[in-house]
């Protein structure tokens, strides 16, 4: 990497973002909840990325990544390793760039994950289930082929896309005193806090994978090892690209415990009826904690929905 | 009954409603997805009642027919009889009208349910489960109170209301060439026809309780008998006002069987992200069966979601 890739971008990034990706991504709603809000003790404004194309707010990243490459760089095709949402975003961009997909799946992904980046066109290259595998094989095609490499957090093109949810969110909601976020890798929160200039935001974080609580209190980035959380999207170590937005920016993370992220899930789709993943429920779970409902000001706080992921066979109360 | 109140309203009513209701009901959002579009074969638009107040479309209606009362109307109270979302619709109503609400239920209504209306202000007046009973119980406090009775659907206050989510839809899609609603009274379904013009509206209806389609193809209004479906909204007969309005104006009637209601609910969850219950469902599955797919032309087609009141933890696919 040199120099130049950690200027760290800015509003203006944001708003390049938010118009490249506008013939692609659908604008999604603000939803609002009288019960939830009686919870909260102030109005809340959920921003529902679960209705994002391929249901999550990665689409977004990923389509900024994409679209902003030269058409000479997307000629030779975009790769990614993820088993997740992000893989599905990064085949759905190139596909609609009209170029090839090349994404790294351990072999313990999910049938249906496979199936979702075969739908959108991607080839799909098996690797053995281990971080290192990932990489290494992602670094094999990526020499075989040339194709751009999209990290699923750690780049600034991403990080620049997903802040365009903030940014229509602050749009509609202009009166928005706060915004709150998951955090995981940190392309989310990192986006979030480049779109919302002068607003307060907030992250909220498994404690069972705090990873960025910590690197905050020491004031220095540490990894995440042996994380443990219902809440599946934050299970990863923050970015060093992310941190550098992340560090100085927040305005502070409240982590919550699995209870209290399946108690605002739970909260989400029988008062709101938003279905959302886990990992959405994390920033409605920080802004019930008492020390976040202990703040004061803060009449109006917006929440960002991460996406709707879920295995509806399978639900965490059941 | 007088004959004045059968002049059936038009267009100019469900304006009129969406006027009077504006300061209270959420204008929800419309939703889509191409992966349900792929399946039907043509671009859908989602009306999302479920994040109307009290999580159903009911709302509207019983929100129109409280503030069109006069003052002097009002100051007696409303009243109804219901253990569904017209209880908690009506006592909504009435308390932001500032106005007595009672709710008479059977006592066979869930603790939840009587929760939700006592929570609104409503005083509930306790019967045995029988309709016989409920609308003996309902009269005697009436007659008792001077409260105005609110039907839940044969009354034409409440099908304007019912109208206004429509009327947003075709509002924000002009380009949709039909709308699809579930019917069960008739409520939703005649209020879509009055807000709609020229536009072809189409029924979803349960095999199970079709009274509508039967009376549609006698020409004469048939009661529903025995009606057996999972989709709890749609158990009664059509009322009188409601098929005045729906036998000249509704284009077709679609019957679908169980498993076409349940597979619909699940794409609706899986891949729309839309927590709805079965009796929304229902439109959904009217138009991905063969005898909606196979119709000519129809492009862009909307389809009401009626509402999102359903037990999490009681799943008809678990």
């Amino acid at each position: 990497m040199t120099e130049s890739e950690f200027l760290v971008p800015g509003v203006s990034d944001v708003a390049q973002a938010a118009a490249r990706i506008a013939p692609w991504a659908h604008r999604t709603p603000v939803v609002t909840c009288s019960a939830l809000d009686e919870r909260a003790g102030r109005r809340l404004y959920f921003k529902c990325e679960q209705f994002q194309k391929v249901g999550a707010f990665k689409f977004r990243g990923a389509c900024n990544a994409v679209m902003a490459l030269t058409d000479e760089e997307a000629s030779r095709g975009c790769i990614t390793h993820s088993s997740g949402n992000h893989a599905q975003a990064v085949a759905l961009a190139a596909a609609l760039r009209g170029v090839p997909a090349y994404i790294v799946m351990p072999s313990t992904a999910t049938s249906v994950k496979r199936a979702a980046v075969v739908g959108y066109g991607a080839e799909v290259i098996d690797c053995e289930p281990t971080l290192i595998a990932r990489e290494t094989t992602a670094a094999e095609v990526r020499d075989r082929t040339g194709a751009h490499f999209v990290h699923p957090y750690d780049d600034f093109h991403v990080i620049a896309g997903q802040g365009t949810a903030a940014r229509e969110l602050v749009e509609e909601v202009p009166a928005l005193a706060a915004l709150v976020a998951p955090v995981g890798g940190g392309g989310l929160l990192a986006g979030t806090i480049l779109a919302c200039g002068d607003r307060a935001v907030f992250a909220g974080e498994p404690a069972g994978a705090d990873d960025a609580y910590r690197s905050l209190k020491a004031g220095t980035l540490i990894p995440q090892t042996a994380p443990r959380t219902v809440a599946d999207g934050l299970l990863t170590s923050v970015g060093r690209r992310n941190w550098a937005i992340i560090h100085p920016g927040v305005q502070d993370i409240v982590r919550v415990s699995e209870a209290q992220i399946v108690d605002a899930m739970e909260l989400l789709w029988t008062r709101a009826k938003l279905l959302v993943e886990a990992s959405s429920a994390v920033a409605l779970a920080a802004v019930l904690a008492p020390e976040f409902r202990d703040l004061p000001g803060l009449d109006d706080v917006g929440i960002i929905l991460s996406g709707g992921n879920v295995d509806v066979r399978r639900l965490p109360w059941a």
